[in-house]
């Protein structure tokens, strides 16, 4: 009789956050058990889900935001899946629940992909003063704020320089990819503002000894020196002290005035995980090879809340979309494994390659042991962006959200 | 011999300003003198001409700022006048001569087409704290000010009300004009960018006890119900004290916090015209029938720097594009007249209709003795528009530069 009861209850599955991690592994997970199997709710802060890595174009003003979201409805089968659109609060790991802003869910199987946030490093003044947020709404506000900038400059008598001052505070990816697509905008923004072009400032100030640390030194100078033609100036080896209301003070004691500043220093993982009682470093949690929590059967943590050693260097592997849908795998197989009494996966990340677009039809990468620079960059930067939309929709996505390589 | 030399000698004409009074002067210059009767010269600020009665709607953001202006060299034949873009600084009247930033010019005949400036009637913090130039640089500026508090709205924790307060302070011609382009696109602005319509608050706040004053009430009513239908708020009778920082100070004592202030409670003439040592009210000069300056045999005053008393009511007609038109025609004929002796023409407006847009198809007007309401209204809005183009530059202009009346 009890084992009756137990076997009548499906598990609840609970996955936080739509990115990357959280979607495809809800998209795998309502494909690999039927309804009467599992009952599957996937809980996020919007009704939509958004390619992080595609913001740094609507940020720039070079893409329509509305292209880098869709309706998490338009993607997963809400008949198959229950949608909670919420805030998540705190992990309540012993009651086995999701403490959400109006409301609380039970879980068996808990899937943490709750993303990033911008990392300060401690430094003063960067949520007061610069643009950190790598969202929809954030990308908005950044490309909303440049154009003002330039609209309020012929308005202002004495022609404020800062206004027309732009400052990208990290050389790592998102900031590069960011001051591609600003600087290979510039001519519109000013001819469309009536703004010489000589008097924009453009900055990228870095405190590591180099840009894109990690990449290929020829790529990497290859981007510098395609930026520096656009007007770019780099600042590297050089640490930021303070972000102030009227611009950036460096560790030399040097000030630079900026109406706009663009903080993409990195990121650390959620701080739900530290809110949560997880042994974490800034946010990620080193997880088992089959990605749970250490000491949590029922919990796996994905994307940028999973820090994970690559042993060839010792070092941790970035914080990638790439990493994320291929843990995302794992862990779909993983939770279906557990609930049907198979066995569990290892993940082992697989590295494709990296792309960095740098604004038009500019971009460097590394696929494989192959340096690509220019337009076969480009051509497989968007391919990339292609791909995903097919792990995540299959060709009917692409089609409909793809980016055209050519 | 004597008489040689002088006849030898060609009249130099200079234009102040390329607005609708300069740009109509110069134009019907060129065709009534010959290249060896009169030098011709315009200086403006811009080496654009723009057409301030559209200005609403770029400032609101439903139409391309670029719409609303156009080479001076598109529409004027430069073989024909000469044009120097330079900001005047003032006129000197008893060496007949005009100083700009970066030169000076002499006339034997000047026309004054200085245009506007913001009248804020005293009250402190407009130029600090408020949007009140109607110009293509200011236009630009509060639509993008518009927007960047939209996208900042769902960036700020606390979700602040301000930022989605727009206040227009004003109901005459222009502040009606600008909340019915805004209220119109309010729907587009927050789907946009994410933000519940009711969190959008929008007040005009008129001093005077009515809008629109000097319209028919039937239409003014008819205006001010359709933009309360669409959210906006009317303080009538209301007059503001003070704008600060965070919004406006009435004369009640109660403050409205917003973000957004618009100044459009009327305008003054340029305040070169007092400079200049000129006898003025509020930068317009009261002048003689032919459109001299009174006691000045060589200086035209056209536009917003002329003040003209409309005798049945025994009041200044108000500052219209309309108007500026019908004074150059005059004012052209006039310099032409001194130049070949022949006897000048006395102005007298021609009232032919008003009509103020309210947004989409919607607009009120009163045409001869006829009022218009709704899509007839809107409908000869935009052949108004037309006119005036046809009227600077030919059918040519109108197909190029013209709006769709349908």
């Amino acid at each position: 009789m009890k084992m009756e009861v137990i076997s009548l209850k499906k598990p609840n599955i609970v996955i936080l956050g739509a990115g990357y991690g959280g979607m495809i592994t809800a998209s795998r997970l309502t494909k690999q058990l039927g309804h009467n199997e599992a009952s599957i709710t996937l809980v996020n802060k919007h009704d939509y889900h958004y390619q992080t890595t595609w913001l740094h174009e609507p940020a720039a003003g070079t893409l329509s935001p509305e292209r880098t979201r869709m309706p998490i409805n338009s993607v997963l089968d809400l008949n198959k899946i229950k949608f909670v659109k919420d805030i998540v609060v705190e992990i309540k790991r012993d009651e086995k629940k999701v403490v959400l802003e109006n409301g609380e869910l039970e879980y068996d199987y808990l899937v943490v992909g709750l993303g990033a946030e911008a990392e300060t490093f401690g430094v003063p003044g960067v949520f007061e003063h610069a643009f950190s947020k790598w969202t929809v709404n954030g990308a908005r506000e950044v490309k909303e704020h440049i154009e003002y900038m330039f609209a309020k400059y012929n308005n202002t008598p004495e022609k404020k320089d800062e206004l027309l001052t732009f400052i990208v505070a990290g050389a790592g990816f998102t900031g590069i990819e960011f001051i591609g697509e600003l600087s290979h905008r510039l001519p519109e923004l000013c001819a469309r503002y009536d703004v010489p072009r000589e008097k924009v400032k453009m900055y990228v100030i870095e405190a590591a000894p180099t840009a894109l640390p990690g990449f290929d030194p020829e790529l990497v100078e290859y981007a510098m020196n395609l930026l520096e033609s656009r007007g770019v100036e780099f600042k590297i080896n050089c640490p930021i002290k303070e972000v102030t209301e009227s611009g950036v003070l460096l560790a030399s004691g040097d000030e630079i005035k900026a109406e706009t500043i663009v903080w993409a220093t990195g990121v650390r993982g959620s701080s739900i995980i530290e809110k949560s009682g997880f042994e974490a470093m800034r946010g990620r949690i080193k997880v088992d090879p089959d990605l749970r929590a250490p000491g949590h059967e029922d919990i796996f943590i994905i994307g940028d809340c999973a820090l994970l050693i690559n042993e060839e260097i010792n070092r941790p592997y970035p914080p990638t979309a790439q990493i994320a849908m291929q843990m995302a795998e794992v862990c779909a197989n993983n939770v279906k494994a557990l609930i049907k009494n198979e066995s569990l996966k290892t993940f082992k990340p697989d590295i494709k390659g990296t792309v960095a677009s740098l604004g038009g039809k500019e971009a460097i990468g590394v696929v494989g042991a192959r340096k690509l620079f220019g337009s076969s960059a480009n051509f497989m930067k968007k391919m990339i962006d292609n791909r995903y939309l097919f792990l995540l929709g299959g060709p009917g996505l692409v089609l409909k959200r793809g980016k055209n390589p050519l």
